[in-house]
């Protein structure tokens, strides 16, 4: 089925000047030049484009097009494409969709362009993950992880990983083998410090997991603070200069009642706060309570207070009975335009959320805190699969690493690494126990 | 200004696999090859497709991406133009449209290429204009006609018309260039006879524009009759078979409180007759008023009765009462399938609003009634603007008639010829002040 030709609108539904519509599969060119004429797209050159018209069987012309063809194995899907340019009428693409199922197409499914791009080996299948991610990206950041899995990124860190276990599970599988024998090909002590070497670069990514969800979605931001002091006027100075990138696709922003911002090719998002204002007035149980389930969820706390009533010592208290040293912090001495203020520090911001005083030293922060570096090439996990994956991996090698210690027999070994490797081969979606066999077999040609 | 690089997105905004940004002007290929890394686009063939990465002056990749390339005057706008096929997320493509401005590109205004597609001869000003009535296009009908004026049908059928004007008038303008001489180029009664033939052809493209523009809009439908004769049931049972193309465009519909049915390729737009249900209930004279008011607007009336209440000469009393001889009227007898009911005659249709009892019929009738062959090639007016041009030009041949028979001078009919004349070339955008002195000089070589 995956060589049957579908057929899909791929541009979005709504106004606009052009819609294509695309075609992939072995029959695409027959089936394409059954509805277009023009240039015969059989036998097209790859990659050129063709003008004509699209036509009924009765001969009435639906539509003039440009025709592009790809020819197999250069398409995205590695097979034969055709995509046709169309004026971007629901009428006009309808009836060109139909025509296209007529001559034997069949309606593409969700993703099924880029099911076919991982089956055809175009991409492997953190690749084809990070192609949902490109088109959702709303913010440099984003976009960038999204790029950079895309482009492989975090496929060739795994990939590393995985060829160093397999070498291992091979030789251990080899050991098994001659079992007989009582053969050791597999130094025990390479083996211990390899997995410890995986371990340490698993946890890495692991850890990554809450910076590059956070990137990847927005981090979630809370402004808290006294009434009054000033977190709503901050807010809107925020959201007036920094709008994030409204995008009209549905879900692009995770939560309607959060709102986006977008510094520096960050996205943050800033989390209502609005129950925190009533509840920090009386500071009853269930108030404090709701207030910190607010912050428990943020990676970062903006912490505003009035500059003209409260002392510093009193705010730094407050922030302690947070209770959240793990969250990244600023604290905002507010209204500083507004004389007198209470003395501050350089543990504290000061800022005028109304009249947009510090407002670039305060993003700066927020940005810094986040402690993302765009220029590095540092790999993050953006994907909870491919956390949970890893986590997986982590656990099976802890055993494995548990086992050496123990001196357990090889198969128990093996099967750890084998667990293990699988977990991070189902990241990219390849098929281990295939990579084991060809390992095997093309390294050390036994002849049995 | 013309040759200026104008860049924007050419697809929709909303979800989707792909967004083309579309470049066009003296420097579409300078301004793509600056952002793109892969093949030189400087030196591609026209119509050829390429795959490669749009990056950032930094070397940041933003989106990889095939770019097409159309080498003037090969393109739509008879322009060097450039088409990326991008991911379709809304940050890649402001990205992208962001780097071709920071390149120099400005941003194209609403229907800019099709205006330098215009300007560039690539279509005429009523092919243009249809290019965005294809678009808007939501039934067979409408898209037939729209598709018929882009490809030129009522140019050609205007061009005839105004070249035999032109001819007539330069051989008058010839005239007076003789003046002095007293001779006469322009046989008077071949002049009558010609104005009289065009005026006929004009006289027919303003009638269509009733046909034309109902078409393309959707032929205004109500259906009346008295309360609980089955006209909601009617209407749910048409909308139930035949939905119209539901489009996600806003302004597809005209009006939301219409409904919108396609039937056999024609949209009729049922208009809301709610009103008329109440006040059908007493003859009250503000009632009837509200009720004719609707039925005015209708092209087509489906007036709905009980057949087993109402007796049919009774009937056809209350539908002559409409008074409304031109509209075109199907008056449906309703619950023919509950006995006993009162006997019909040809003059009605029998149905089942229910049961949906002779619907197709019913739809076959609709069809019928508007009279429209979407096998014929009649050129029929759907676009206001030219209706008023040929309203225009009609006034000012009418106006020639009547001084030919009163014998005025030749420079009082070159006037009203060269007025209807530049009405007619108005509808295609053709100067036609060039046209008549491209054409006496070229066909009359005088030496003067």
């Amino acid at each position: 089925m995956n060589n049957h030709t579908i057929v899909a609108l791929a541009t979005p539904q709504g106004l606009g000047a052009i819609g294509v519509v695309r075609l992939s599969g072995d029959d695409a060119l027959r089936i394409a030049q059954a509805i277009f004429a023009g240039k015969n797209l059989l036998t097209a050159a790859s990659h050129s484009a063709h003008f004509g018209r699209i036509t009924q069987p009765s001969g009435e012309v639906i539509d003039e097009v440009v025709a592009t063809v790809f020819v197999a194995p250069r398409s995205y899907t590695k097979q034969n494409t055709v995509e046709f340019s169309c004026h971007n009428s629901p009428y006009i693409l309808e009836q060109i969709i139909n025509l296209c199922l007529q001559q034997g197409a069949i309606m593409a499914t969700a993703g099924e362009f880029t099911l076919r791009a991982f089956l055809n080996g175009g991409l492997d299948l953190s690749q084809a993950e990070a192609v949902a991610d490109l088109i959702a990206s709303h913010s440099a950041a984003s976009h960038r992880l999204a790029m950079q899995q895309m482009r492989g990124g975090i496929s060739s860190e795994l990939d590393v990983l995985r060829e160093k276990l397999i070498h291992f599970a091979s030789l251990i599988e080899l050991e098994l083998d001659f079992g007989e024998e009582d053969v050791t090909f597999a130094n025990r002590t390479d083996l211990q410090a390899l997995i410890q070497e995986i371990l340490d670069k698993i946890n890495a990514l692991v850890q990554s997991f809450a910076l590059g969800n956070a990137l990847k979605n927005g981090v979630p931001t809370a402004i808290l603070g006294k009434p009054n002091a000033g977190k709503s006027t901050l807010l809107n100075s925020l959201l007036g200069e920094e709008r994030a990138i409204v995008s009209p696709i549905p879900g692009t922003t995770r939560d309607t009642i959060e709102e986006v911002i977008n510094i520096r090719g960050l996205a943050f998002r800033i989390i209502d706060t609005a129950g925190i204002r009533q509840t920090t007035n009386e500071i009853e149980a269930i108030g404090v309570k709701k207030a910190m389930e607010q912050a428990q969820k943020a990676g970062l706390i903006i912490y505003v207070y009035d500059a003209q009533k409260q002392p510093i010592a009193e705010v730094m208290q407050e922030v302690a009975a947070l209770n959240l040293p793990n969250t990244h912090t600023i604290v905002c001495a507010n209204k500083i335009d507004l004389a007198p203020v209470q003395p501050i520090n350089d543990a504290v911001l000061g800022i005028s959320a109304q009249h947009k005083t510090n407002l670039e030293d305060l993003k700066g922060l927020m940005v810094e805190k986040i402690g993302y570096n765009a220029h590095s090439n540092q790999i993050l996990v953006t994907n909870l699969r491919h956390k949970q994956a890893l986590e997986q991996a982590k656990a099976a090698l802890e055993q494995a690493l548990a086992g050496l210690s123990a001196g357990v027999s090889g198969d128990f070994l093996a099967m750890d690494i084998r667990h293990a490797t699988q977990q991070i081969a189902s990241i990219t979606g390849r098929i281990d126990v295939e990579d084991l066999l060809a390992n095997i077999f093309s390294k050390f040609c036994i002849g049995k």
